[in-house]
C-alpha cells in the first residue's frame, strides 16, 4: 500500500470503530426507552456515561487530530475518494468544535444540564419557573462562553443553528420566518373566523391497542418501512433510532382513547425511519451514514406524516382498513368527517399537540427567544412574561401556567438552543421538496389514492435518502428542487389546503 | 488520602470501567438473541467484536498489571478490605491466564472459533461430521497448545475445568460421576424393566401462547424474581441474562404444542435469575457481583426446576391456576397424571430434552469424550464412533445419524471444553443444598405445598446468593452443607423421588 492508503485505511478503521461505540450507546438508550427494568436505570446511565466518555475522547484524540492534519493537507486531500474527503471534513467539523471548549468545561456543562433536566421536570410537575431559573441562568451563561471559544459569523446565535442545520443563519431565518409568520398569522385567523368546526370527539372513543398496533405495522408496510431492518415498539414518547444502518427502530405510542396518536406517530418516526433505511451502504461504518441534518431529518417526517399521511387521497384508500379494524367504533364517522377532525386547526397552549398550521408559530417563539438570550437583549428571569406575550400575539392564546408555558419543553435545560428552529424547518423544505415531486411525478397524488407508495419512496431514497450526509441541507435543497430555501410552497400549501378545507 | 486508598480508587474505578463494557456487551447480545432486525446482525456483530476487544484490552493491560501487582504487595494486600481483596485475585487469575496466551494466538482462537461454529450449523443440519471435523482438530491442538501455556495440576484437563468450576478436578470428578453413573445407570434400567408408562400426550395438545406466558409470569411472581429488576421474553433457545445488578433478565420458549416448555424454561432461568437478583449490592462495580461459577449457577437453576418444581407438592399448590388457564385442555388430566407425565424418565438421544434421572449420563459421556482428547487418547475422528458406543453402554439407545449424536450441542466447536462437567455439577450441588435446606427448615416441602417460597428463597439468597464470587464454589457448598462436593444426596433423592414413582 502506499502511505496515503494506508493513512485512509486507518482513519477508516477508526471511524468504524467510532460507530462500534455509537451503535452501542444506541441501542442502550433504546432499551432504556422500551423497557428496561426500573431499579437498573441509574448503573445503565452511568455505563452510558463510560461509553460516552470513551467516544468523546476518540472524538478529541491526538491521534484523530494528526490523521485529520495528514489527510486534510493539500497534497494529500483533492487525491482522496469522495467518502474519505466528506468523512475528513465532517469529523474535523465535530473535532476543531469540541477541542476549542476546555474539556474541564465540556465536563461542567454535562454535568449541569443532566441535573438541570431533572429539575426541570420538577419545575415542570410544580409549574414553578423559579426552580429552574438558576440553572438555566448558568446553562444561558456556558452557552455564551462556549459561543466565545467556537467564534461566530454575524450573528452569536448562527454558530448554534450551525450545530443543528449547517449553514443556515440568523439572517436567513429572520427571513423565512417573517414571510411564514406573518402568512400562516392571517390564515389562523381566517380560520378562527370561519366559525367552521369539526367534531373530533368521534376519534377518542375507545379503540382497542392491539388493533391499532395492527393499523401501524400495516401503515408502515404500506410506506415501504423494511421489518427486516427495524421494529416498531410503543414508547410514552414516539421515536426513531438508527442503531445501524440495518437496524433502524420506531416506536409509537397508542392512546386508548385517541386514535390519531398511533397513526400520525407511525407515520411520522416511519418517515424518519426510510431516510435511514434509504442511506447509501457505502457510507456503512462511517459518520456519513445517517441523516444530514435535524432539519432535512424533520422534513422526512413531516412529508409522511402531514404532505401525504394527512391527505384526502391517502384516506381515500386507508380508511378502508380502519374501518376494518374498528368497524362499530366508526360507524358514524364518514372519510370526509374523519379527514377534517384529522385536518382540525385550532391555535393551542402546546407546541406537541399543536396541528400542522399553528405548529410553526410554536417554534418561533421559542426562535425569537433563544436569539433575544444569546445576543443578551433578555434575561432568563424574563422568559415566563415575553412567552405569554408572545402566545397572545402569534397564537391568540395565553397559558394560565409555566407548565402549559415556558415549561413544557425539555430541551433549554439540556442546553439545546438552536434546535428548535429545525422543526420548522422541517416543515419548510417538506414543502419544497413536495413540489420537486410534483414538477417530477405530476400525479404521485393520484398514486396515493390508489395506495401506491413505491415511486414516492424511490424518488426520496434517489433524491434524498441516499446521501446521507455526503451533502449538506443547502446542497441538497439546491440539487432537489432548484431553489434555495424558502417559505414560498409551503405558505401556498397551506392556502391550497386549508382554504377549501375551512370555506375561505 | 494515603497512597494505598489511592490505589484501591483508581483500580475500583478501573473495574467499573470495565463493568461497564460488559453492560453494554451483555445488552447487544440479549437483543440479538430477543428480536433486533435480521438484517443487522451482521453489523452488530461486529460492534460486539470492537467493545470486547476494548474489554481484553482493559483485562491485560500493562497499566492493570501494574496495579494488581501493587495491591498484592504483602506489605498492602492483607489491609485491604475483602471485598477488594477478592477483587484482587479474581481479577489476578483472569489477567494470569490472559497474559499468558500471545494475543495474536488469542485472536486466532476467536477467529477460528467463531467460523467453526457456523460450520457446525452445516455440519448438523447435514448430519455430516466430516464437515466439522479438520475445525475441531484445530480446536483440540490449540487448546492443547494453551494448556501448555497455562501449565497445570494432576490433568492436563484440570486447567480448563478451573475455569469453568475453579477448584475441581478430574480426580474429583472420576470419583463423583463414578458413583453417580453406577446408581444412575442401575435406576434407570429399573425403571426401563419396571414397565410403568405415563401418556405424555395430553400435555401436548395446543395450548395458547398467550396464557402460556401469563402462566410463567406467575410463577416467576411466586418464586420471588423481581419484575422491577428484571423483564421475560421469548427466544428459542431460553436464557438468563444479567445486564446489570438490577436488570436481571430471562426468556423462555412457548411451545403451542407442549405445555411442559414454558413452564421448566420458566423455573429454571428463574431460578439462574433469582441468584443474580440476590447478590450483594456491596459487589456493584466489581467483577464478584456475578455467580460464583457455572456449576454453582446451574445448582440453582436445577434446584428450582427439579427440586421444587417438579415436586408434587409444587403442583398441589400450583395446579389449580393451570388449569383456571386450560380448563378443557386439562380437563381430563388429573393432579396425578400431571405430575407423574412431567417426571417421564426415558433414555433418549438429545442432552437438553433429557429427564432428571438420564441428563447426567449425557454428560459423563461428554466429560469422558473432552478428556481423552485433551489426553491425547483419542483422536477426533474417532468421536462419533465412541459417542455411539457410550451411549449404548450408559443410556441404551444410540444415534441413527450424527445430528442427533455427536453433533447436536454447539459448545465443542465454540473452543468451550471443560463447560459440560458443570452441568451435572450443578445437579449434585442442588442436592446437597437440599438436604442443608431439611436440616434448616425441616417442613419445606410443606410450605411449597402452601405455595409458600419466601423462606426458601431467603434461605438461598442469605446462605449462597449474596456471595456473589466473594466465596468459591468449594468454600460455598462447605460452608452450606458442612461437606465437600459428593454424590451421596443426589443418588439418595433420585432414589427416594423416583422408587415410588416408578412402583420399585
Amino acid at each position: 500500500m502506499t502511505d496515503v492508503a494506508e493513512r485512509v485505511a486507518e482513519f477508516r478503521t477508526y471511524l468504524k470503530r467510532m460507530q462500534h461505540y455509537h451503535e452501542a450507546i444506541s441501542l442502550m438508550h433504546w432499551d432504556l426507552r422500551t423497557g428496561a427494568p426500573r431499579k437498573g436505570v441509574e448503573l445503565r446511565s452511568e455505563a452510558i456515561g463510560t461509553l460516552a466518555g470513551e467516544l468523546f475522547e476518540l472524538a478529541t484524540s491526538p491521534q484523530l487530530g494528526e490523521m485529520l492534519e495528514a489527510l486534510s493537507d493539500d497534497s494529500v486531500f483533492p487525491a482522496l475518494d469522495r467518502i474519505t474527503q466528506a468523512a475528513v471534513r465532517e469529523v474535523r467539523r465535530e473535532y476543531e468544535r469540541n477541542r476549542k471548549i476546555p474539556a474541564d468545561r465540556h465536563r461542567a456543562f454535562v454535568v449541569l444540564t443532566a441535573k438541570a433536566q431533572t429539575v426541570w421536570e420538577e419545575a415542570k410537575a410544580a409549574s414553578d419557573f423559579s426552580l429552574l431559573r438558576p440553572y438555566l441562568e448558568e446553562i444561558v451563561a456556558m452557552t455564551s462562553e462556549f459561543i466565545d471559544c467556537w467564534g461566530y459569523g454575524e450573528h452569536r446565535y448562527d454558530t448554534l443553528l450551525d450545530m443543528y442545520e449547517p449553514g443556515v443563519t440568523v439572517r436567513l431565518l429572520d427571513d423565512i420566518f417573517g414571510r411564514l409568520r406573518e402568512d400562516t398569522v392571517a390564515l389562523v385567523q381566517a380560520i378562527v373566523a370561519s366559525g367552521r368546526r369539526v367534531d373530533t370527539t368521534p376519534l377518542q372513543r375507545y379503540f382497542d391497542p392491539a388493533r391499532q398496533r395492527q393499523f401501524s405495522r400495516l401503515l408502515l408496510e404500506r410506506m415501504g418501512y423494511d421489518f427486516e431492518a427495524g421494529r416498531l415498539d410503543e414508547t410514552a414518547h414516539p421515536f426513531e433510532s438508527a442503531i445501524n444502518r440495518y437496524d433502524v427502530r420506531v416506536t409509537t405510542k397508542f392512546l386508548p382513547h385517541d386514535v390519531r396518536s398511533a397513526i400520525f406517530s407511525t407515520i411520522h418516526e416511519g418517515g424518519h425511519a426510510l431516510y435511514e433505511q434509504g442511506i447509501s451502504p457505502d457510507l456503512i461504518d462511517t459518520p456519513l451514514c445517517n441523516g444530514t441534518s435535524y432539519g432535512i431529518h424533520e422534513s422526512q417526517s413531516r412529508f409522511w406524516e402531514n404532505f401525504i399521511g394527512r391527505s384526502r387521497e391517502f384516506w381515500e384508500f386507508n380508511y378502508a382498513d380502519l374501518l376494518r379494524l374498528f368497524p362499530a367504533e366508526l360507524a358514524d364517522v364518514s372519510l370526509d368527517h374523519f379527514h377534517r377532525a384529522v385536518n382540525h386547526v385550532e391555535p393551542s397552549l402546546i407546541r406537541i399537540e399543536a396541528d400542522e398550521v399553528t405548529y410553526n408559530l410554536h417554534i418561533m417563539i421559542r426562535y425569537e427567544l433563544e436569539k433575544a438570550l444569546v445576543a443578551g437583549d433578555l434575561k432568563v428571569a424574563d422568559l415566563p412574561g415575553v412567552w405569554r406575550e408572545k402566545m397572545r400575539e402569534y397564537l391568540g392564546v395565553e397559558p394560565a401556567t409555566d407548565a402549559e408555558g415556558v415549561l413544557q419543553d425539555v430541551h433549554w435545560s439540556g442546553g439545546d438552543f438552536g434546535y428548535f428552529p429545525s422543526y420548522a424547518l422541517g416543515n419548510v423544505y417538506a414543502a419544497q421538496f413536495r413540489s420537486a415531486l410534483a414538477r417530477d411525478i405530476p400525479d404521485f397524488m393520484e398514486q396515493v389514492r390508489r395506495g401506491e407508495l413505491q415511486a414516492i419512496k424511490a424518488w426520496l431514497n434517489d433524491r434524498i435518502h441516499r446521501h446521507g450526509k455526503l451533502l449538506k441541507p443547502k446542497e441538497i435543497i439546491r440539487q432537489v428542487t432548484g431553489e434555495d430555501v424558502n417559505a414560498v410552497h409551503l405558505v401556498a400549501y397551506f392556502r391550497e389546503k386549508f382554504e377549501p378545507l375551512y370555506g375561505l
